[in-house]
């Protein structure tokens, strides 16, 4: 795969936004996300303050987002970007087991409203995964447990269904869920997630679930887990008014950079990051 | 009149938006600026970077955001505000000869793009003018030079001819001009402001002009003269991440607080400015 010259990860506003004037300035942009754009933005009932169009629903303004990309010619890579990686010169982004080359990287992967449930961080690598692709190898007939924070990871639970013994999901949302009948969904709160000499394990608000792996899929991860060395401040990257983070050729934008959490701000981010990633490949061509 | 919240200085996108999100937020604004919007947005030929507004002109836009407003039943109050003083707790907007009262003041005047003329700030208070509707009654019955830098200064000369014995108008722009009969029209160009034993004077690639006061009139003034003591780096206000200034209660957004020039991130940058204005009318209530 060719090296793109700007990878912008996310597909809100801030990563539409990027997208857009990166490419106006005649940049190779690789946009990977999502073609219903954005979970959070599609579940917004009411949008009145996104200037210019007046009281639009979030899947209306995902829609208008969506059309302005296809107007110029901006294709949505459906690939869930794991881990980038600051090489000499370049990034390596690391979607499942594949890896895509870009000489810079604009994050707009959103922001986890979530806390992490207890155990879920201190487990990571030890039986937690945050990455059904990365690790249903690990799990290759085998049974495992998915908690999943929005529909759209019901995917990722269908794709390690083809993969493991058995597979239990834990939607942590109230919409029906559309799974194959081979995967069991359990209505139930997640509370914690631990681990003993029998392996690890879910404690829901009901009962206790033992698998050999436990995936929790969320829309957005914790920053620090996606690009290691980056300056965060809890759940948020450390930029300037650049949109600049500590790592050059590296920029943020949008909600994973901080409140106010709004489209118009995380669309305004989008385009700065945009012009600095431009100047920063101009300055190293 | 009444104390209003919020007063918004600046209809292009950066006040647009911090109007729309003040007034979302319950709070009462007052939006000065041209029910025009923005004399430059209007003359931007094509955005294809506004997200979710693909390919509009400068003119569309203007009007998306005008009927945003309107929607949401915000007037634009067309006076001009020369000064913003810091008072005991509020602020006193100078309009002309007229104050209003706010408890607090988002700039978003747009920048002077244009670099001052010679002898211009140097003469500043002493023959030289920012201001038609302030020091108009200091030459009733006098002569005046009035350098315009776009059609909107024109209706600040015709009342100008209303007061003074003769006006002499030289527009800094190629548009034809739509003047009173008795405004004499100059298409030169503007050089130089000076100052000798016999008053003042500007000077064109052409001639030489003799008044009792210059009035130089643009659409944006340099912020150190809207916001006396406001911290600036050039024709830029300094602002944090929160569109902070260093006066508590003053925030500022959009090309004001420097490059990139764009109209999504002035829409942006309102939208983050209205919602700490918010949050420090709720601190201070």
């Amino acid at each position: 795969m060719e090296r793109c010259d700007v990878a912008v990860i996310g597909t809100g506003p801030a990563g539409a936004s990027a997208a857009i004037t990166a490419k106006l300035r005649g940049k190779i942009v690789t946009l990977f996300g999502s073609a219903s754009m954005s979970e959070k933005m599609t579940r917004a009932h009411l949008i009145q303050n996104y200037p210019g169009l007046p009281s639009v629903s979030g899947a209306e303004l995902a829609r208008a987002l969506a059309e302005h990309l296809k107007s110029m010619d901006i294709p949505i890579t459906e690939k869930k970007v794991n881990a980038v990686y600051a090489m000499d010169g370049y990034f390596a982004l690391q979607c499942g087991e594949e890896f895509i080359e870009a000489r810079s990287v604009i994050i707009a992967a959103g922001v986890m409203r979530e806390k992490p449930l207890p155990g879920e961080n201190e487990l990571l690598g030890s039986g937690v995964s945050h990455c059904a692709t990365c690790d249903a190898s690990l799990y290759r007939g085998k049974n495992v447990a998915v908690i999943g924070y929005d529909p759209g990871e019901e995917a990722e639970a269908a794709f390690l269904s083809e993969v493991c013994a058995h597979v239990t999901y834990i939607p942590a949302y109230k919409d029906d869920t559309r799974l194959p009948e081979r995967v069991g969904v359990v209505r139930e709160k997640p509370e914690e997630i631990g681990k003993d000499e029998d392996g690890v394990f879910v404690k829901t608000d009901k009962g206790t679930y033992r698998a050999s792996g436990i995936f929790v899929l969320r829309e957005s991860v914790a920053p620090s887990q996606l690009v290691p060395g980056i300056e965060t401040a809890g759940n948020h990257i450390n930029v300037n008014r650049k949109m600049e983070t500590n790592i050059p050729g590296v920029f943020a934008c949008g909600d994973v950079t901080g409140t106010p959490y709004q489209y118009i701000k995380a669309a305004g981010e989008g385009n700065v990051a945009a012009l600095s990633a431009v100047a920063y490949l101009d300055k190293n061509a």
